[in-house]
């Protein structure tokens, strides 16, 4: 297995061959059927299933059997193939405002290495690229993986990243990094071709191809944490808007006389819906910081204060979420966020608010016309394993 | 020049060689240079050259000059192709509450012969069909046009269309219609091919093929009239939403204690700022009926009065767009309906509002990374060309 003939069938100049079209298209969608790959790359079967044969033989693609629901109860399940997990390494970053967090993965996203540290509060983006250099030669290091698999490194950001210019907006959790282009920061010290996008737009990625939206061409992301970010999925592709603002739904004001938010308007969604609140008060009422899995895990557990907590939270939100659904009638709504895990704790409340406010209400469509909830399925990771996404989808046109 | 031959070009088991390619893409984009076409289509530049030519000898196609804003004052304007006028015709319709509107046009958007007739509030379906197919073959007959050249009628409406099953929705001006499936009313009574679509979406088509969003492959289309309408445009496709509701952005919640909408929430963006209020004031203090077209030309001629009525009624849209703006992020918001004519007077105080309520403000990024306001280039009729759009668009893959 050669990790060099997966770096050329992922480059445009050999995309144009069957072979070339299924790699870009399987490390853009993770797994596929031959059906799937046919309809997606717009080869005729005959041709996938020839070009399928080659790259098993090169040991490029590997076979799989389908699990998600797609095919649960309907007939046996299809048969799939994947990258071959061998043919390569991605690594995603997630740049917090007082931590990075790093994953290796192959192509088939599984996680080889991962590691997290703590940094001082608004440090800076020179220092970042550092670190991140020093993150990335251990985690090679102790993994006994070669740089030389290293397809490209996606870094996933607190503010919106404008696309024309790869420089980051004011808005967003980290306003001193504002106008900084982080592609220029970062790839003279990682000496790798970066990626850069904003940390939900990232979750949208991975949740579209390992994770709850698999399957869907059409969703929108909500990530509900200590900030509210969200991503517009449109027939595959992350809407990012003309400044790489798109998605911002937490700056959607919901009170343009309610109280100011850090964006400079007023009553944003973000001022009301947060865990920051929730997670305040659990604290104070058990006297110690409670964070969101513990107080999740507590709600899980019976704790009706908490689950009331989130409840609440979640009712505020569907009002937000009624406004996105007037704008995009979405198929589907991943909430991703601290209180992800929560599952229907979070979930039922925020569907009841959700259909109060919305204009299409459940009652006025079939079960298929109906937009349809659930929880992330990267709950812990999902920008940072989307970061790992943006490297493989850059192959793609 | 024979319109069966077109006819063919357009459907899709003749549209996988090169000609058929182009004439569906200059079926959806009306005017086009042969790089764009190349683009487009994916077709090599020597085979568009090819197939153009052939595509001439027959009379398919003919040439023309790019006349608009794309390339004033940079270098010579560039040769464009479009399709021949004489080779077919499509019928648009636009149904209202209360009015139908009919217009006959060629491939290249031409307007052969255009009917209106006012009809009882609330009529029925069933005599909506009867009253287009009379329209119709009136309409053919004045302008000596031969049925045989029909390719289809497109049909917008008040109510968004569920893509799923092709039924109205309630939600809309016109709730009586609920239900309804306008292709299975129409098909057989006019025994044409019909495509039916919410008039905002279709507003959106008229003005991304002809008119103030060409070259925009993304765009928000915000319709500002008795109701608020909107329509999102990615990638060259409206997005139409699960239920078909997307783009209602006149059901955006901007207080949700609000008064009570006639769509079964509260504080509706339509419960604030439609054309309806301004109407009735000015018709009160004139104290005779005043319609748009005339409070319109009165604020340009200088009126003070109804400047303030426009600008007013601009400053709370705003607010609506500051939601979709962060949302969406959109490079381009084409606004349409009764207000449009006004121009600057409508424009200038909707981008201030704009820019105070939503993220992204204008300080923040570079002039290429600000969202720009147009007004409609159809004012008048946009629904109903985009409904003739909407015949060329369905050849289309």
């Amino acid at each position: 297995m050669s990790e060099a003939k997966l770096k050329s069938l992922l480059t445009r100049d050999a995309g144009g061959t069957p072979p070339g079209r299924i790699v870009r298209a399987l490390s853009q969608k993770g797994t596929m059927s031959p059906r799937e790959i046919a309809e997606s790359t717009g080869l005729a079967k005959s041709t996938v299933s020839t070009a399928l044969n080659e790259l098993r033989r090169t040991g490029m693609v590997v076979d799989g059997v389908v699990e998600n629901s797609r095919t649960s109860g309907v007939g046996r399940p299809s048969t799939t193939v994947s990258l071959n997990p061998e043919a390569g390494t991605c690594v995603g970053m997630l740049i917090g405002r007082d931590f990075m967090q790093l994953i290796v993965a192959d192509v088939s996203h599984a996680v080889l290495g991962e590691r997290t540290v703590e940094l001082d509060p608004d440090f800076s983006a020179a220092d970042a690229a550092q670190v991140g250099a020093r993150l990335l030669a251990e985690a090679y290091e102790e993994n006994n993986l070669s740089r030389d698999t290293l397809l490209g490194v996606g870094i996933a950001l607190g503010n919106p990243v404008n696309p024309n210019d790869g420089r980051m907006l004011r808005a967003g959790g980290m306003p001193a990094w504002a106008g900084l282009d982080i592609r220029a920061m970062f790839e003279p010290v990682l000496e790798q071709t970066i990626i850069a996008d904003n940390e939900s737009n990232c979750s949208a990625v991975a949740e579209m191809m390992w994770g709850a939206a698999i399957g869907y061409q059409d969703f929108v992301m909500f990530t509900l944490d200590e900030g509210i970010g969200g991503a517009i999925v449109s027939r595959g592709h992350v809407i990012t808007g003309i400044a790489g603002a798109a998605g911002e739904f937490g700056h959607m004001s919901i009170d343009p006389e309610g109280p100011l938010c850090r964006c400079g308007n007023r009553g944003c969604l973000e001022v009301y819906a947060t865990t920051k609140e929730p997670l305040r008060v659990a604290s104070q009422r058990y006297g110690r910081p409670i964070e969101a899995p513990e107080l999740v895990a507590m709600a899980l557990a019976g704790d009706v204060g908490c689950q009331r907590l989130i409840e609440d939270t979640a009712t505020i939100a569907g009002r937000g979420l009624g406004l996105i659904g007037a704008a995009i009638n979405p198929p589907l709504i991943v909430v991703g966020g601290g209180f992800a895990a929560a599952g229907d704790l979070l979930l039922t409340p925020l569907e009841e608010s959700f259909n109060k406010h919305t204009l299409v209400k459940r009652a006025d469509v079939g079960g298929a016309a109906r937009t349809r909830f659930v929880v992330s399925r990267f709950v812990e990771n999902d920008a940072c394993m989307g970061a790992v996404g943006l490297v493989l989808r850059r192959f793609g046109c």
